[in-house]
């Protein structure tokens, strides 16, 4: 432990800076014009790789954006430890929101500000970090690989066939995932659950131009009009999803459990005054915490019709524009939502739109069990970096090629995450604190050699 | 008459140049870059006035942006008309769309296209050659003056305090406006109503940033999905406006009325067509054009939140915005409605966020009489250039500022205007078919023989 301490602290520097030189590369994977970018990013990271101590370290081609593999293979007969993570990041927009460049990464009150500080760069970084570590220290206790792919931000769409091609390059013990968050510094935790997706985009069309709305206004069916009535339909006064069929596979909680995820500590009052909302809003009869944790939910994630620019424009618009996603939990599937919330929006539909409903990305939701090696190890190491016993809990997030792992590899997942909900990941002035960062690179080997003992 | 088509033929080429100069200056009112263009506009505009025979041609600065004025006084004896147009121009949004560029006129199927093209420079310049026709063949029966404003597009927000203070320089007998449709060339009509405006934007704030919708989702209220959920509450299952008091003032349009309206000649099949679209929609009860002639609507111009770029972003947005604009009948008040939108919008907001409404703008409707000078002078006018005695019609767009000239300066408009519904303004591709454009010009001077002869 005093090893792994002193080691950190020797290379502090040096660590951040590499952390960063990755942090400069803005590789976007929703952005087509960013493919240089992104090919960039899964160079560096394989040079860091082979930097750190991998045998082998390469950039994999796939269907669509390259994966990065690396491994260091130390004894056959032990463990092995795939790590997953991902460097594509979120688009950065809204710029003007930003108090520094989102790619030129800022230390500010002991934080990382920057796209990518925690997700997943700031997190994969860890552990490329880790492998340095236990090498140049000979702690590694057992067999590592890497898979840092580049699609996670836009729906993982060519990893599950990757997989699939690449079984046996990818045979290991356990998926060790750092992409999720903990309650808290002093509140140490473990994510358990994860909500699957269904993320759509849907356009109107009434008439087939802008119109003047005065020569047409209450005469032409509004796009714009009819999107907001078809979306407010589409959740009821009790903020209760009316898709019929939507509920029909959520796996209900017992009060048993709802009773324990009770206990994880929640203030309502700092989580409001942190978002600046004088109330939450939510399923009734559930938690703030079950809302995300245990419930679906639906959420406009962007709207867009008609003139949007400075003054008056007085159009009845042609066309009317959202993306709508939906949270999905076990036992949902995202493919029958999918088909359940595109069948609904064209009923609701009055005959003088045309709608298009386009189904942009989903997954799986996901539930680690907490009586299993991985589990143990992960728990053990945190209690010990940390002072604290984890809590296990359940994310509203979603990382869908977590159920796909399990089905294509056989592999289960452990989501060891260092990440704080106040991180802002997919908002402006997103940020990861210096001490999750390094307390991240100290509890990994911790879990590698917790791991190895629990397996063996 | 001879002698009036004489001289259009002659000078057809040269009249459509001169327009197309001052099509080319993208006058936009709306954007506050564009002031330069927007004197530059005036200036040529008062050069033209000048060159076409005015005694005086001048910009005259206002609060806002100049108007520009131009008289020739032929004798004080005679009856004056005062010429008003106005020389800004519409946002030429969405450029995409546009099949030429929106200022650069190219002339098609024998129709002018550029932004402007008929609202309101094609129209205008009518009047303006007119002028010089009338002077040039000595053919000018009175005394004309001319206000061309440059703010119609956003409100005309300087013209009635202009008009307070000008009120000499501003006498005349009649106002001429040459800024709406007739129903088709070979329907001429004129329209004897307008409809009032009022247009606001509102804002919704829910948490202080754009959260992680997999985070937050289902927990914290989402402004997107609540600005729709407000939005579609403001109309009812009739399409009727369900603001308390909305319709308190509307002006009951008798059954005698309204059995006259429907004998214009309207092809729903045909409108529908045009439109592309399966079915109208407006208030229940109510014809399409009674919808738009004498009957209040509310339309959503513009809305916005969250990310609406290429792919999926999944966040739950910190802002959601409308410009929500609503078209005004006789004897509704846009002040009052103003107050009554912004009362209710607040009202029904959930607590969860917050809500700004800003008035953008907003005018008064207007009903023009049927017996008196001005429109039987424009009626025998019409008769004789398009040789069918024209219709009356109340059309649904709105000048707001003719109501305040008859409140400020105790004169009353006529609207001989010589666009089409299908000119599209507003819209991409905007059109001025030459035919209307050059029988403008060959009516306009007939108008001034009779109602020269009406106020004898």
């Amino acid at each position: 432990m005093e090893q792994i301490k002193n080691y950190i602290n020797k290379n502090r520097d040096r660590f951040l800076e590499e952390l960063f030189d990755l942090i400069r590369i803005p590789s976007i994977s929703a952005f087509a014009d960013r493919r240089e970018d992104m090919y960039k990013a899964a160079a560096s990271l394989s040079e860091s790789l082979f930097a750190a101590g991998a045998d082998r370290a390469e950039v994999l081609e796939t269907k669509g954006l390259p994966v990065v593999f690396g491994e260091k293979m130390t004894d056959p007969s032990l463990p092995t430890i795939l790590v997953y993570g991902h460097y594509d990041v979120q688009p950065a927009e809204p710029l003007d929101q930003w108090k520094s460049p989102p790619f030129e990464p800022e230390i500010r009150e002991e934080k990382i500000f920057a796209r990518g500080a925690d997700d997943d760069k700031g997190q994969l970084y860890m552990h490329v970090k880790a492998l340095e570590l236990m090498e140049k220290t000979g702690k590694l206790a057992c067999n590592v690989k890497f898979m840092i792919e580049g699609e996670e931000e836009i729906g993982s769409p060519s990893l599950k066939d990757f997989c699939r091609m690449n079984k046996d390059l990818l045979r290991a013990d356990i998926i060790l995932i750092s992409d999720t968050t903990m309650i808290a510094q002093d509140t140490p935790s473990i994510t358990v659950g994860l909500r699957g997706l269904s993320y759509l985009e849907v356009e109107l069309t009434g008439p087939n131009r802008d119109l003047h709305s005065g020569l047409y206004g209450g005469a032409v069916g509004n796009p714009a009009n009819i999107l907001a009535k078809m979306i407010a339909s589409l959740t009821d006064e009790n903020n209760r999803v009316t898709i019929p069929g939507f509920y029909d596979d959520v796996r209900e909680v017992t009060a048993e459990e709802r009773a324990q995820m009770a206990r994880a500590p929640f203030n309502l009052d700092a989580y409001k005054k942190a978002l600046d909302i004088e109330e939450v809003m939510g399923e009734k009869g559930y938690s703030t915490g079950e809302r995300t944790g245990i419930r679906p939910s639906l959420d406009v994630n962007g709207i867009w019709s008609g003139y949007t620019g400075e003054g008056a424009k007085t159009i009845l618009p042609s066309k009317a524009h959202a993306k709508i996603s939906m949270r999905l939990v076990p036992d949902q599937d995202s493919e029958k939502v999918d088909e359940l919330f595109t069948s609904r929006f064209k009923n609701i539909a009055p005959r003088c739109v045309k709608v298009q409903v386009k189904s942009l990305y989903g997954g799986q939701g996901y539930v680690t069990p907490i009586d299993f090696p991985a589990y143990r190890a992960a728990a053990r190491a945190i209690e010990q970096s940390f002072g604290k016993k984890p809590i296990p809990v359940r994310s509203g997030g979603s990382i869908p090629i977590v159920s796909d792992f399990e089905e294509v590899l056989g592999i289960k997942s452990i989501l060891m995450g260092f990440g704080l909900d106040s991180d802002a990941i997919h908002s402006p002035n997103e940020n990861f604190p210096l001490y999750n960062f390094f307390k991240g690179i100290e509890t990994i080997p911790l879990f590698y050699r917790y791991f190895t003992e629990e397996m063996s």
